[in-house]
């Protein structure tokens, strides 16, 4: 057997899409010529590097410069909502190469919903004319709380069916591939950090749409807590005279006054005809002054739940996405104008608060980066190697 | 040079405290026997380990068990208060051997009040018979934000003079050791961590003393944030009829209306004499009513705070410390009232909420351990024992 002790290594530090020589992989590593020689041999022949032209010379031959392949496999990604799932087939890179949606009740149940997603997901792998041994994995994100290290929902409170289900066994099973699975606003946070802010460490991504949540990059990864609960900032007290009922059965909830559908409720009662946070968008977009006074009001609640979160976690970005955040600048502006007046000068002398860039494709990206991250981890990749191996070699 | 990778594996793994037999920490290392023996070598040498006992034979001669000797090195630990510093020897698994208070103002400035952590922390080692090569590292607490990477504080507020100062830098060029510096309530939770919660992975330790701040463990690690100001709780709004002005320049502040200089403020308005934080915990602990009533009162404002931090962050414990936390059961029956009350069931069905444990000492353990944490990873470890090996290996 071959050893590619360190070879995972080399093909992470590739992973910034910047080509290196032989020496400087040598540098990366810490191993020396033969040994770096004989990994490029494996991560070349598993396709995971390719060479790429050549360095400048130092005199004499110049030297072969090698660079990451994110073509040599595919990704598949699913951003599940309640009545509809997008999803899309990636690179290594997490670019998306085809995506669709699909109408899906998620009401019917894990079997049906995740049936479709397969049965779809193989339609569009074949589509691209990708074969099925060329998937590296799925990352799939789901809209309630997810066991991150099982892949399982746990009471999500709008996926009737779903509680403990095995997400990803299910998956994986069919499609003979890892699967990773997280709550739905721990993608998009992944995905907008990897559209926009890759070189970001502390990051807060907040979902302002029918409901608010919201995901936490923290040192560099996703945190999700204890039980896989953290950032659901929907049910978060905020103070607020109208006393209006949660879903969650509390009183005060910023989700009950500040989100979409609080909104078009309150639109609703002053007879302007709104029933979603997309009504509500649009009717901000076409001029409403109505709506967008409840929008910048919206925006100012949630800064004093946002503003509370700077002051414990102290990101350096804030990302506000959702359908609500599509209105142009209102929500933003009461979120701004709160967070910067309550915030501590340290806290906020550095702090960047931006709409989303990535749009409806933040959540595929982001479960495609996380099953990147997942697969592309150093020893994974060397046990992979480690073990196609013999086939590799008779390949050659 | 002899070759000590995966010493520092080994290391690490008997932190835990329970002996391992050569074939465990073969098993542990992925070494082979021959390999783990030279390790074993290096490290007995170090004195990190030691032979203990035997474990039960499986017929023959019994084999020899190592476990980690957290006495073969000393460290120094300080918590520095305003007016005073608390100074402490301990073990290599962060255990008091020695500890003292020394008055010192911190206003006087870095120079000052290090030189005098220096003197008496060498003191301290002649004291308890060890000598100045024995000395792993000093771990030091500082009542303000701490850049972690560099150990210097940026703009602290109680702190004239420690903007920007080489804390790490000057203590270690005095002791000739390793220096980390972190926030005082940083090194509180972590010092509650390793007293009580050593498998927790998400805590959050709440200080309620003059002022309120807080520390926070999610995913096994302490988090700063990215300015070193993350868990900075005192400042967070809270909705209170009073608006009193905080010291910050807000108002509304949670350290304005519920810290223990703001109890002792409003009992000293009602004639009752108070002028402290431990005053107020002296009135309580005598059965004063209204000392009591505003002390719960105050548990509740902390625990709308820290509903937030449970809905954000999801942590299993919460533990509160401070001076007004040992006002019996008053605070944290306010805390726990509001909490429970306020947050979502999946994150409070397997929530704890307690008092500190670690009382006075609880900073000091956090610096040593932080310290211990910091010069006991695998790589300083290994790379410790490659650079003394001629030495070590001429004294065998």
């Amino acid at each position: 057997m071959v050893n590619v002790s360190g070879a995972g290594a080399m093909l992470h530090a590739l992973r910034d899409r910047r080509p290196r020589t032989r020496s400087e992989l040598s540098e990366i590593s810490g191993l020396g010529r033969a040994a770096v020689a004989q990994r490029l041999d494996a991560l070349l022949a598993a396709a995971l590097l390719e060479p790429v032209g050549e360095a400048a010379s130092t005199g004499g031959r110049p030297p072969t410069r090698f660079a990451f392949n994110p073509s040599a496999r595919v990704v598949l990604a699913a951003d599940v909502g309640a009545t509809h799932v997008r999803l899309a087939a990636t690179d290594l890179a997490a670019r998306v190469l085809d995506s669709e949606v699909i109408d899906v009740d998620i009401g019917r149940g894990p079997r049906h919903v995740l049936g479709w997603i397969v049965d779809h997901g193989r339609s569009m792998l074949r589509r691209i004319g990708r074969g099925p041994e060329e998937l590296a994995g799925m990352g799939i994100g789901l809209p309630g709380p997810v066991e991150f290290a099982t892949g399982r929902p746990v009471n999500p409170p709008i996926m009737p069916g779903w509680h403990g289900f095995d997400v990803a066994g299910f998956v994986g099973g069919r499609l003979g591939c890892p699967v990773v699975v997280d709550n739905d606003v721990n993608v998009m946070a992944l995905g907008e950090r990897y559209i926009a802010f890759s070189d970001v460490d502390h990051l807060l991504f907040v979902k302002v749409a029918t409901g608010i949540g919201s995901g936490m990059v923290i040192d560099g990864a996703v945190r999700r807590g204890a039980q896989g609960a953290a950032g659901d900032m929907g049910h978060i007290h905020v103070p607020h005279e109208s006393d209006a009922v949660c879903r969650c059965g509390n009183t005060g909830c910023l989700e009950a006054v500040a989100s979409g559908a609080a909104i078009a409720a309150q639109l609703a009662e002053q007879g302007i005809p709104a029933r979603s946070s997309r009504d509500v968008a649009d009717l901000v977009l076409q001029g409403s002054v109505v709506a967008d006074q409840l929008v910048r009001a919206a925006g100012r609640m949630i800064g004093e739940v946002i503003a509370t979160a700077v002051s414990l976690l102290n990101p350096s970005v804030i990302v506000i996405g959702g359908s609500l955040a599509m209105a142009g600048e209102s929500l933003l502006a009461g979120v701004r104008e709160v967070v910067y007046q309550r915030s501590l000068p340290l806290a906020t002398a550095k702090l960047e608060i931006v709409a989303a860039v990535g749009g409806e494709q933040s959540g595929v990206i982001g479960a495609a980066a996380l099953l990147c991250d997942t697969v592309l981890a150093p020893g994974l990749v060397e046990a992979e190697l480690a073990r196609h191996e013999p086939r590799v070699a008779a390949g050659r």
